[in-house]
């Protein structure tokens, strides 16, 4: 059997999103299904399941598959395939990769998703070529993926990348998840962006959205940047203060690794230039001038299939062609 | 000849460092001399004059002598070997690798002097066992290095590790050399904590270094460690400012980077438990749980030897037992 494919899968904890690409990274199919609720092997059973479906459907053959990569939204130890705990499933103490190998009878690898939807965007997406990488996704949380030195970085116990929890207004923010203060997460993710809409509706300020707001009873980050587009000025004042927060941590972030790119993406992303600018004109005023001459930010490409190709090259670094040696 | 040794040279604006260690890494001896002023031929020159005295006293040969790494305080491309620009010196575009290993007849190696600090703690000094390391050093200015995954971490273009350009107060702090406001260096370094305690001084406030300031016109960094040390309250509240600054410099970096342990050197570190349990504390404050948890905060171990150390591991991650691979 000579053409080898790539299996990727992403795991959320509504939908679970399976693809399959070449060994150079080209998409051939893919596949979404709700998370099945409950015990981790009901799981898996899903993912044998829509694994037959894409090969059959796709006339592959399960002999063509050199392996499987699954993203876990989960605290996890990348070399024993083990999950601690996970973050919208019920799962603890998992020997998940030694449980997909069993389950699949297939060479699998793991990492977590915001590690993975890094890897698609680093491996296909906007950063494709650079062996330096920033990725943020910028929606219900901020987080985020370090790719240094062509291959993403986990640090001593697989907690790096963690951008959402810089903080950027330590002394006057309001309270994060985590526990800390004033956190880019709590100033400039979707969540922030439509808190600090509906506070500013429910102290009367005078925006655009107040019709919406009344009839449906909430806003989202979306009409926040749409509002902001067509010249409100309560939200442009509010896209103005996280432009600048993630302007400001990326460049923190810059000055000391030093990358090829930053790639943005979530949903706020998809607003494109009117997003991004102001966010590189922040960016610059607070990166030392080599940094923010070379660095380019850029948007996303890969939206929702970013996780599943980013798994599907946990396979090809271990398993690819140069000998598991590391590659792009 | 079976016994091998690496010579490790540390360049400074005012004076060279060369050392010969064991493979292993153990000092077998050191030297120190002025640094010549004029061309970079003159500073070959005396490279070549002072491995041989340093041979010679210790009953070594040229030909135990693997390699030669030298830490430069530049702005350099480390693959290449190329030196685009100096900071104490007056070079300017030097192919310093070929000029090197034409001058001295053997394998060189080139990195800047902060990566070579950071390399001589990680390997023999007190971030000795940890693959994940933040290096910091305070002194006339903050310098850095990050030790990832097992090696020196450069970024796209040599740049990473510009951790005194962390903006810790960017809206209200002093200019820095770099052109921005309210970099850690202008708040933290021992340069930093001198302007507090003078300018303290100038304005009147009561504290017990007036008497030494009119005498001598100056302060020390030390003596302003010294002072708060013995209670002075003036002096604590500049070493508060400080501590706050660098430990919460040092948190942002760690929740991004997840290291195991973070180095902190430079004359005002030799303050030990003073100088750094503050900054522990502010690091706790401000680190995300496990990170707080599992970093290690230390005082850098090998003084002025770790610069030609670091610089000699450069040969031994390049031609060291294990076949030029990544090592410790």
């Amino acid at each position: 059997m000579n053409k080898k494919v790539y299996v990727g899968i992403d795991l959320g904890g509504t939908s679970i999103k399976m693809g399959i690409c070449s060994v150079e990274g080209s998409a051939i199919c893919e596949i979404e299904q709700p998370t099945p609720k409950g015990h981790y092997l009901e799981v898996l059973s899903t993912f044998n399941q829509l694994l037959g479906e894409l090969l059959l459907q796709n006339g592959l053959l399960m002999d063509e598959v050199m392996g499987v990569g699954v993203g876990v939204p989960a605290f996890l130890n990348v070399k024993k395939g083990f999950v601690y705990n996970t973050v919208n499933l019920d799962w603890k103490d998992v020997p998940l990769k030694a449980e997909l190998e069993q389950a699949l009878k297939l060479p699998c690898f793991i990492d977590n998703d915001a590690n993975t939807a890094a890897l698609g965007e680093s491996w296909q997406g906007a950063g494709r070529g650079a062996s330096h990488l920033i990725c943020v996704t910028v929606g219900t949380g901020i987080g985020g993926g370090l790719f240094l030195n062509g291959d993403i970085y986990h640090g001593a116990l697989g907690l790096a990348g963690e951008i959402g929890h810089l903080a950027v207004r330590p002394k006057t923010g309001r309270q994060c998840n985590c526990g800390k203060i004033g956190c880019l997460e709590t100033e400039a993710s979707a969540t922030a962006i439509a808190f600090y809409a509906i506070e500013a509706l429910k102290l009367g300020k005078a925006t655009t959205l107040q019709e919406k707001f009344q009839s449906i009873g909430t806003i989202t980050a979306r009409d926040v940047l749409d509002a902001a587009k067509n010249g409100d000025p309560v939200c442009q004042e509010i896209m103005d203060h996280v432009s600048y927060n993630l302007g400001f941590a990326l460049a923190q972030l810059s000055n000391v690794l030093n990358p090829e790119k930053i790639v943005i993406g979530g949903g706020v992303s998809k607003a494109g230039s009117f997003f991004l600018d102001p966010i590189r004109e922040q960016f610059r005023m607070y990166a030392l001038k080599k940094v923010a001459e070379t660095v380019e930010i850029l948007p996303a490409e890969l939206g929702n299939s970013a996780g599943w190709l980013g798994a599907a090259w946990l396979v090809h670094r271990n398993l690819g062609h140069n000998g598991g040696k590391i590659a792009k």
